[in-house]
């Protein structure tokens, strides 16, 4: 039986573009089903704009700090449409770029929306017209999409795809939620000069994350000014006569907002996708179910990426889609995901970055612990009155002495900890920790210089 | 034979304090003399109040990228007066926590100028008087000092100790000089507004780092303006009619300027120390030689820090003030410093940052490398016109696969590198980099990402 392609990919994300590349750089012909827009959730409506609208949140401290160096300055408020504008110029550029990666390697691209019509054929509907492709393998790619709880008035909620296209800059936000996307949000709207609240239904927002580090997030956001409300939540949105927004909590109390920001969990991105046509199966989260080669129950389907909900992370994504084209294409080259201490940043303002097991989940494992932590002030701060701190966090096995978590919130969390991800990757203990001199005066540094167990 | 203590430490520097911290922690008789300042270099006229004038300089690029963020600001000058008060102040008060962790810790502190009349016993001079204390053991860390070569008018020129307290800040500054010191100070002076030029008589500043990032860096300076002058010297200064300085360079031309810094290197700091009435020799470039425990040629006297020259670090001072106290009070405790893959930075804007071997020493110890660079432009300056680009660059082994090096010119460089420091000392392989995954959107995850090696 003759194809159209080797391989078929439906979704241009990460996962999708960096298996297609891949596949197509080891000799595959290679097709990409792209119905949105190129680079998927991280390029357009995740990652990227996300970390340059905090950016352009934290200028506001920025503006206050150059003051507190002796600098004359006067701030003034944000041009939001302007700024936006100039975001949606360099996520432009960057789908250029994912549109040149794909034609330079040779794939096959097609725009418009893919659906199995069984485990080899895809209908592509598009502006082109419909047509129908096929391919000895498909590999489903479609990410996530945001999701709003059924209650009356969603469809009057904000979610992170509308999020980065307001036209004008909500002068009320509510958020909704306690995971990153959450935080994040709630960084980006107060800085941004929003009276921001967020409400959250759990007892404190970063489930999952070390919990010193959550307490102290919690008391940061505080300390600027962010309404936080745990044990929370909203029963129904209606809009008000002056055109804003009443959600209704559970306790009886209503928030008047110009926006009320949804960010309560993402879905698989499924719609219309044809899976009936075909024997891939869900999970019992509702995700595509795969086996550790990525293989669907349909023996020619693959599935990567946030569709599978395994780790909603583009690092993740970009190595199961090469793990993907390696295995298939070029198999003596293939090597598993590591799942296992796979760093990651929430870039709530100040940033939080976390590698490896929390103290809970150590303890939880019936590891043996021994934990380091330091709590100073940013020396950047030094002449401004923010009473901001940042955390330091090491989880030592004490059996071992190996560095089983470090755990960080603070300016650049993310960029300290990704060296440590390596460290802990290569196997170090706290001994080799300690050996390693600091480069003073850093923030880093500090993780190479705590001496005392504050608790075994 | 009675002394009065067990231990005399001169000068109360990081390594100083640090050593007399914890010898009086391990049980020992311990004083410090100090002629003035607590602290030393780092906290006085070093690493502290550097970082602190480098974060103020970069604050004119903050304004910049506020604007392009959309941001509404009005952008003056600094009040440099105002901003020295300030760190002044923050001087006085680490000043101040030094003094009470010697004071907590049981150290007796003497205020004078420390002259040593035999191996034990040392002469104070100090406000309350001239008095003798005697020690088992002295231990000498009284540090470094800038040193100006001897030309016409050189008391004309300005050092590092003297920069951090000018009353006003210079309209014009000659830099003179190519290592870290200088690349610093012309970052801060041409970040604070004056207009900078650097002198150096080698072909190019930061002899040692690699040449790549120094090449880059030297790329960073033009785009912002600050005039190089390589294979230059200054033959003499003097003062013009108007009160300004008339530098003279060997090749005829002058410079007419407010400030002629100097950083051209630092001596020990042996002024007065009674020397001559101890068997202490110094090495060939003038440093007091030590063997590897830090003993001198004196039984009795020992010496660290910038007063052997070894390392001019904050952090190696520290180590081998901790080596010291635990070799002879907590023998049990002891572990040699470790003088290999020394992480550390330079605070220029942008910073650089290094830890291992640059390529040129690797291929002068031939070894077999593989390189991988990657030079891209900083994310944050996505809406910017300015032509920065970072850096970054890994040296490997080609035989073993270990990281030999890691080097970073670039935002954040010394945070990032911290970590990469504990890797490269867990002896992280290539493959153990290329195992760890990103964070996503960070620079440092470039350090994790680079897949082609650019040279063999």
């Amino acid at each position: 039986m003759a194809f159209d392609f080797d391989l078929i990919v439906i979704g241009a994300g990460s996962g999708g573009v960096r298996c297609a590349r891949f596949a197509a750089g080891f000799g595959a012909k290679v097709a990409v089903i792209e119905s949105r827009y190129l680079g998927g959730t991280c390029v357009n409506v995740g990652c990227v704009p996300k970390k340059l609208l905090v950016y352009g949140a934290h200028v506001r401290e920025e503006l206050q700090l150059a003051q507190d160096y002796g600098w004359a300055v006067q701030a003034g408020e944000v041009d939001w449409p302007e700024l936006i504008r100039r975001k949606n110029n360099e996520i432009e550029r960057l789908n250029g770029v994912y549109r040149r990666l794909l034609e330079g390697s040779g794939v096959s691209l097609y725009e418009g929306h893919g659906k199995l019509l069984d485990g080899h054929r895809v209908q592509v509907n598009g502006p082109a017209g419909e047509q129908v492709i096929s391919a000895e393998r498909v590999l489903i790619a479609t990410g996530g999409w945001p999701q709003v709880p059924d209650i009356p008035g969603k469809e009057l909620a904000t979610t992170s795809n509308e999020a980065f296209y307001l036209p004008t800059l909500p002068k009320r936000v509510l958020v909704v939620g306690g995971g990153y996307i959450a935080v994040e949000f709630a960084s980006i709207f107060h800085g941004m000069g929003a009276k921001t609240s967020l409400s959250y239904r759990g007892d404190l927002f970063l489930r999952g994350f070390d919990e010193a580090l959550r307490q102290q997030l919690r008391e940061e956001f505080r300390h600027k000014g962010i309404q936080l409300a745990f044990n929370s939540h909203v029963t129904s949105i209606r809009r008000a006569q002056d055109g804003s927004l009443l959600a209704n909590m559970a306790d009886g109390s209503v928030h008047n907002v110009d926006c009320v920001f949804y960010a309560t969990g993402r879905r698989p991105m499924l719609d219309d996708l044809g899976l009936e046509n075909t024997a891939v199966t869900l999970d019992e989260r509702g995700f595509i179910a795969v086996d550790e080669h990525y293989q669907t129950a349909e023996p020619s389907v693959l599935a990567i990426g946030d569709v599978i909900g395994r780790m909603a992370l583009t690092p993740v994504a970009l190595a199961e889609g090469m793990a993907v084209a390696r295995r298939l294409y070029q198999p003596e080259a293939f090597v598993p995901v590591d799942y296992q201490n796979i760093p990651t940043a929430v870039f709530s303002l100040p940033n939080l970055a976390t590698v490896g097991l929390t103290e809970e989940q150590a303890r939880e494992q019936g590891l043996r612990v021994k934990i380091f932590q330091s709590r100073f002030r940013p020396m950047k701060l030094s002449f401004s009155d923010s009473p901001e701190k940042t955390l330091m966090k090491l989880v030592v096995d004490a059996d071992t002495d190996k560095v089983l978590g470090c755990h960080m919130l603070g300016p650049e969390a993310a960029e300290i900890v990704q060296g440590l991800a390596v460290a802990i990757k290569a196997g170090a203990t706290k001994a080799v920790f300690d050996q390693t001199l600091g480069i003073h005066p850093s923030a880093a540094e500090e993780f190479v210089t705590m001496r005392q167990s504050v608790g075994e």
